[in-house]
């Protein structure tokens, strides 16, 4: 357990870099802590802020904007009572020369209590990890195509939310599976906590090569892949991929692979249908779909403040007692 | 009155989008809540935080830049003791194909209790508060030509501050009306609160064509415009404007229509001045006015944060009891 | 005394633009008022927070950008329970034509208690200074190539750390005195503090004219500058000095000018090696010495928040009773 950067030598969290290698135990604390809350939210609905990161100092270190991701972090962060310095690295130090390594040591210097990172090259946050004073932690935010674990992570929330447990599920993945960080994570997690049938549904040219190693069933067509599952997870195709030469044009992947009202009948009657945003309407999922009865897409950014103030609370230490203050 | 956007079906303010429209009863809620956060901050110089939005999230949601403007936000947001975070969206989702209205269910999943909106689209803000979740409460800091109503408020404020009243009061707005989205929300204010002889004093280049319907008195001098009047309100001439055809050149358009000492003697002796900033000195105004003891600009500025205190804490419910905490 | 535009009449720090000047007490109050910040800090390492500035707004107004700089007085403000507005300059009212005067009126009418001040051209923060409201004080946090003063108090602060007084030392401060702002800080607060032997050690193109009226030993060999010093302040190489007429090149600058392990055996076994960041390692400054036994350079850092934390409560009249909280 030891070997595994992300646990102290007792098995505690010490920095959230990847859902890989995670224990279901882990897993199942992080989504506990969040739902406890999540109660304290709906109960006590004027008073929001819980003390528990008071006088700590979290770093939003972003090498990449990303506006969405980095406000639900500055957010949870907030709601912790934590004070919130935001950097962009892209502007600053980074094109004065100084290494990677340096910048985070000197932010280290500041007495930091917590990063959480945002990179375009995957292995980043996994890096400086290694290199932070002992009571420093890590979170990643998104690195390259490699992991977004709190985004799998909130989505975990989610499917326990709605479906109550992951022994019984049935779950299908959708879209550019190759290009997503969000799809590696929510893979990894779903294994874990015991989900019984993980499906990929995807065109051959969005799908590492690799794939059927993590686990999964995959398949090539909607009509076969959605059939009586319990919960549609869509990927979202990025732009530049639309332009590229993995796929004809915008039209033609709605046509084959865009969730419609149609396609969504093949699922269970009460399956959820979930998106990790931002939504691009018309492509990957049609309207009628992403504002119907069955998304619960703005269920997953509300889960996902709880989810962050659960990641971090755990990590200061502080998880134990989160949800009696 | 329940066709009002702004107001609930009480008759209590829900959204501030526009001045236009809004009863002199809550136009008066606001100056007065106004002047009770100015009386606070003069008798306990060193204790200027109220809590009265402790644990409210506020969201600086700008589509354009606004350094300025958001900056009073943030000020008046934090003297009430909110989180406050700042979005710059130009550079993030927008770009990603997402829609405005998603990307606003999305900030409002995130828990929002309020959305500061500057876009650069007449309509903007209303669009959004027709669409946010019951509990979220949206202010227009400015979209397109069209409103910049705490603008307006502080400009009431100002006024009323150093004159007393409204229905005694003759007031110049000068230059250029047409693309000031100040101008109007001072010509709705004014006339809602009484105020009788209301005066645009501009070229005819930089007039709206239906202005005469908005309940003015137009002047295309300013030796008649300005005559005996208790306060002449200058707007700014924005840089593009002097580089278009409607305008022969910043220097001309001084000559003409910048507030020079001379021309402010044809106001009353005890008129005052004010704008709403930035300044082009040298081309609407002479610096000899504009730092001269007749000017009330910088007051407009530290009265700026107290209004809009005062419709942060109308709007979060919690006006009633302002002044006493 | 009052002719010092930093000092109140009865000589108390009003404003901290340049370390020029300031009287050996001042310096070493604010020493010993960081001393008890970092103390407080050592003790209960959870409760760094201590709310000496509680209700007070600082702005750091950047009209440069600089994360770095930006970052540790966000923090330290933030330590102290201010309220904290970043301002990137660049992109708003200047853009607009406002003149800097009119900006900082309009910043200081928002009732600012404090302003820190980057901008690129000398003596814009004594500028300021001269302009600003009675109760508002000015920190400069770099001016073009003039002053860095809390960079400076900083290397006081690291240097009496490690050696406990400036009666005995022998400092050595190596590479571009030319284009650095630290440089100018160090020399005047080393001479101030009763140093006895400074040194700069430099080529003759990266030194100021006037070197020598400063106080300081001028050497132009590295063998002969670092001879038997307890400390070694070494300055950043700017990267566009390096591709500027004044170098060979990266590679020539450090073969001559670069601190390496075996340059550094000239000096004291006990000398300590200081940088203030970025560094480029290979260039000015050895991997190998950067991260060796001899180098306080993330210590630096850190202690650069308690300096800080010490002049703005200084400077907020808090600082007799600071350390006590």
């Amino acid at each position: 357990m030891s070997a595994n950067p992300q646990l102290t030598e007792d098995g505690r969290l010490r920095h959230l870099l990847t859902l890989e290698g995670l224990p279901a135990r882990i897993l199942t604390q992080i989504l506990d802590t969040a739902a406890s809350f999540i109660a304290v939210s709906a109960q006590e609905r004027d008073v929001k802020k819980v003390p528990l990161l008071r006088g700590k100092a979290i770093f939003n270190i972003f090498f990449e904007n990303s506006t969405r991701t980095r406000t639900t972090f500055e957010i949870a962060a907030k709601r912790l009572s934590a004070d919130v310095v935001n950097l962009n690295i892209n502007a600053s130090s980074q094109s004065k020369g100084e290494t990677l390594l340096d910048t985070v040591a000197n932010l280290s210097a500041m007495q930091a209590d917590m990063f959480i990172v945002r990179h375009a090259a995957a292995g980043a946050s996994h890096l400086i990890a290694r290199h932070v004073a002992p009571h420093i932690s890590v979170i990643n935010a998104g690195d390259g195509r490699c992991a977004h674990p709190t985004q799998g992570l909130l989505d975990m929330y989610t499917l326990r939310h709605y479906k109550g447990a992951f022994h019984n599920l049935r779950v299908a993945i959708v879209g550019d599976v190759l290009h997503s960080r969000v799809a590696r994570s929510q893979i990894h997690a779903l294994t874990t906590l015991g989900c019984p049938e993980v499906r990929v549904v995807a065109p051959r040219t969005l799908l590492p090569r690799d794939v059927q190693n993590l686990g999964v069933h995959v398949f090539h067509k909607m009509s076969e892949g959605l059939r009586d599952v319990d919960a549609v997870l869509m990927l979202r195709l990025q732009n530049e991929r639309m332009r590229g030469s993995r796929l004809p044009s915008a039209g033609e992947y709605y046509k084959h692979w865009g969730l419609t009202p149609d396609k969504l009948k093949l699922a269970r009657p009460d399956a959820i249908v979930m998106h990790p945003g931002p939504m691009n309407r018309g492509v990957e999922i049609d309207s009628a779909v992403a504002d119907g009865m069955q998304s619960v897409i703005l269920s997953q950014v509300t889960f996902g403040i709880a989810v962050r103030m659960a990641v971090m609370s755990l990590l200061a230490g502080a998880g134990a007692t989160g949800a009696q203050t």
